[in-house]
């Protein structure tokens, strides 16, 4: 076939083929297909990162080989998810040994899907677009990519945990190494956009903070009574930004004054 | 006032005045109040991390100390909010010196709150409990909070070159270096959790990854067609989680079998 | 026509017809339809209620009578809306006279809907079902209804002072005068509720809150540092629900324990 | 500690400890938490309003100390979910001997969550700025608050008989006890808003509603087939808002033609 | 009673009264209820559809009169749902016969609704006003229509086969029966404006589609690896459209450019 | 570059180069992208069709197809979108000229994404997994995908007469062209699955509807006042479904009881 645009080919990436059906897991996998911190949040999040990434060359190449091959991972899920789902019970009592098992199963995958997943979490909440940030600036959703790959390792690892099949584990944990191959690619791409000279720490570095406010940016101020937080990192030595030093101020007093509010317009009928 | 669980103080945090109303830039702001990346949001965030983070002590200090502060953010930015609304113009004929000024007016600024804020985003998208992550595990929500820092930091940028206002552009400012604080603070407490021991990358460390799918979490494979992206870091040298080496594939060759579903419960009608 | 359940008559309950079209006031018009407390909630809130209602006889018809009204108050704001959308300029060049009239537009109003209505509100948010309550107590629902009214009057009593269009002002008036009426209907139903004696305040009134916490019942406690509480009816006298005497505290000093939370399960990797 | 805009004291407002671990309740609680009428609402809600508030004193007050005590409330939630999903199992088989607790886990709890509560009601929904109302109206918004308090003490009070645990129970009590005293706060500050003559009901009180159309504020119409309706308070003497008598009419003539509507434009395609 | 404009009779149109109590099954019936192809969405729907028909006459009276008589099914269910809650477990202990039956109960019914309905799925997912799709074409929303009950057949019958009860079969068969009905009637809807010359396919029938990029619109192009596709009657053959024949190409070659991105404001911060 | 199971080319599909920015147009363009029968929408329904489709062979090969090309309809929109918001005014003042252009603006556009596009529509609201359908029926879901083509046609049908730019309109002409074919392309999938004897209209034709209910699957019932309707297709002659003729009966009288509802359970203190 030769080239267009996506070309997909019809062999998985890995292997989906659970041990056997398990509807009560297929619930729970919905977690890591359409839940926050999921593969298809993460794909489309690459992916448009990638399509609206305003340097060409390694950064573009970058996102859109990782958004594409997340892709393959959404695959693999939809997959999984609905091999799982094979031979449900529809009803209670045809699962009279185990009725736990019945019980946990989420009957939309039936009624809705026919026995096949939904672009939703665990709980029937519908994957949604606001889970996904391109803002424009790649050290900003690199940091956030790195956050968003230990969200998902985290979730992948404990449902790990929740199941006793072979062949879903085998398949978790080689999205987990994926997983931590995209960590590893997101922390190499903060260190090389500072090597490049493209970005520094704060995110946008380039904004003038030297007002009098500035002063804010390295002074660690308490708000709950705990006697603790002094004792951390944050609260002494060079700031993580290389812009001065950190120290520590054991309360806020107030800078602005209790606010009084004009009347509204009458036509507003505010009281 | 003697201690309770929380306290209020009249006095805002730091001045909260534009120099005159703005009822366009009232819209804009929202963003920053009840947007994906807002102070609602990490103000929620820090405060749910704080409240169910089970080592105590400093890291608990921390998280509730931060989170604290952030709801005098909200408090600051619905003051502004509703301060920029004041004498905003009910309808197009109010405004015929600047059409444009009317014609970006939130209707549902004056319809739904009287001339005061919503807990949404600038395109009336209600705030989210979605938003919100805690995870229970610290370094993958401090990976995530620097993310958040991030792009609150960003946003609050944007927003400064978009008015005139000094008391506007004063208040952002100052919400810039805290944030810049704030960055400096998740920075700082990843390299603290590391030094304590409790935490490495990547997110779980714990996780037994050595089985033969180990291999790929070094592995930077490709999926899309350009040819910059062995150039970077993240295809070669020392992986920055300390584990391994990098390498790079110049394709990936699909593992798994095209998969073949068999037939659903007849009673699902599936074709 | 012989009865069926519900019946449909072509006519409207009341005119909606515009003196002209207002393609930017079609927009502010959707809280009415579908916001928050617009017409939508308000016909479906009370259509639930009724059908659920456990108490036959004059409550159910109650609640039947004003629910079904509102579906003609729905079909009224439908018609108004796309006789304000007639003739909407398309592009910006149509409308160089007045481009705030154009700025203002929703463009899913012509994109979307064809020039017509959405169930949305005026910043595009679908209306929700979580709009609805229905909770079983008719006390706490007729409580909740006034509030609706109340919010709903505010909304159309802003938008009448929004249009100069003599249409549009008189199709207001009336749904103005019948929320008027609903008002009076919910608050007349509540001392009905009493003298019949199924519901008292609070609600429910029947739980047994004669423990050591009832005390907490009739107590203000200050939480924040203003002086003027005290001086409210909040603070001193006899309680509303008619059990006891109203108390000022100025501080509220914590009964629990700072909270130490135990170790998670190893396999949820917390850290 | 000296002061800051919110402090935060690291005891409880009251003991938020159970008996035991119990993860099917741990879900149920999540209504009482991020619920459409649970603490983050109220919490948000008076807040917001308080914070919007245009009259300065004892209203203002009122409303940021009941708002800054319901955040107490949120943090027990939290930590009473946390608690109770202690060692909550991870699989079907750790659970033999009670399968049906083990089913109504919410897996989101331990997957997401990490053995933690989520911003969302049982079902998984997270909660939603759109459920806090501030109109700037006080008295709309206080009548509003009775039935949120109402709707909060209703779902409290079945959550107390849903489970057999005497710390949630004692804390459920103390939070119905409350509820109780917030229910009594916004009725006697309804009434003290007439006391001082800010506004009076319907809302707004100050609209012009002499028009013909005012007649319809009075009158009862008939919408569905019950006899029983007239029987009731609501069709028969003087009108809760004190401006005229309140009449029955069993039937409701359409006053509005049916509607024609035109062409629309013929670049939109509509049939 | 005289004609208003809805006239609502308190029979039901069919019998909805279930064997038994079934508290597990209830929650499922929510699908049908307020699911995305669930009654609330056809009867709003139609209405919609109705109500904005510039069409007077005979495609008018079949939107209002099909819509109208949604709301009575609506009605059905939100009846039979709220008998199925009779009687529910409260607490897992109520249930130790049959604890799965207890598991899959959907506690919001009883928390949030005192044993009735939600308008939301069986997930507790909100029913949502974006499902309803009212355009202004009557060709496109009829198609949608027919692929609407399509959907909310296959559910209603995947639920027939998940119930014993008898009577709740019953009202089943007559929904599947009333939604084969309007699978028919707008089938026939579709023949009736194409005979009547109102709209052809493809929607809008009335755009210039005569420019180079015409020949696009009979053309199948290969994206994905199968051999399997030119055998279908969509790769060969007259077009169903009426306009041309289809043809099948092997591969897609891409027509565009690889995107080059000019750098962004500076004042946006964007890499 | 070998196959992988998704490969990504540089090079867009067809070339979505504007003439020139138009940070207006850009926001209406949304609804292409990320409305609700916007490209995500079809891109993310076919495929997931395609994924659980159970029959190997041409239609799970014709749904990956038409699927993976949708994939890069998306990349054109976004790529569509960032250029055209390109040199964006930032404020009211940039674009003294035209206020008009500037107040449509979407300064989420800018804000947020840093002048690129957002996963939502023209109104901020987010794409929404929801959108999808994937019933495991495929003639219950091809028969939608006739009408999501009709209506993602008619949208953008709609927007190339809402611009002048040439660039935008051929890729508009393009897309319009390629959803004809997929009109096209889904109408003969119908035709396909008669002829191979997979299914029949009505979905599910398998159900047994030969219980006395199953006259009304060919009755039309009148709820609605209009005398029109008899005159249309569906009340007279041979069903669409081939199953008998279609009847009409000027009346609907309810066959059900009027439903009396028992007490629920009292510590559900319903009234």
């Amino acid at each position: 076939m030769s080239a267009s645009v996506f070309n997909h080919v019809k062999h998985l990436q890995f292997e989906a083929r659970p041990d056997g059906p398990d509807a009560a897991f297929a619930r729970r996998l919905q977690d890591a297909l359409g839940g926050r911190w999921g593969a298809l949040t993460v794909a489309n999040q690459y992916l448009l990162q990638g399509w609206t990434c305003r340097l060409p060359g390694k950064y573009r190449d970058l996102l859109l080989d990782v958004g594409t091959e997340e892709l393959a991972h959404v695959e693999m899920l939809t997959t999984m998810i609905t091999r799982l789902l094979q031979d449900a019970p529809l009803t209670t009592s045809e699962t009279e040994d185990n009725p736990a098992e019945c019980a946990e199963i989420y009957s939309a995958h039936l009624v809705q899907a026919g026995a096949g997943p939904l672009l939703a979490d665990s709980n029937g909440l519908p994957w949604s677009g606001s889970y996904v940030t391109a803002s424009g600036s790649l050290l900003a959703d690199f940091h956030l990519n790195v956050g968003a790959e230990a969200q998902s390792r985290l979730r992948l690892a404990r449902l790990f945990h929740m199941t006793a099949d072979t062949g879903v584990k085998q398949m978790l944990r080689y999205l987990l190494a994926r997983d931590t191959m995209h960590q590893n690619v997101w922390l190499a791409a903060i260190e090389e956009l500072r090597a490049d000279g493209i970005e520094q720490m704060p995110v946008p570095e380039a904004f003038p903070d030297a007002a009098p406010e500035a002063d804010y940016a390295h002074t660690y101020l308490r708000f709950s009574a705990g006697d603790d937080a002094p004792a951390g990192r944050w609260a002494d030595g060079p700031a993580p930004d290389g812009h001065g030093d950190l120290s520590y101020r054991s309360s806020a007093p107030p800078q602005g004054e209790p606010p009084a509010l004009p009347p509204a317009d009458p036509r507003l009928y505010c009281s």
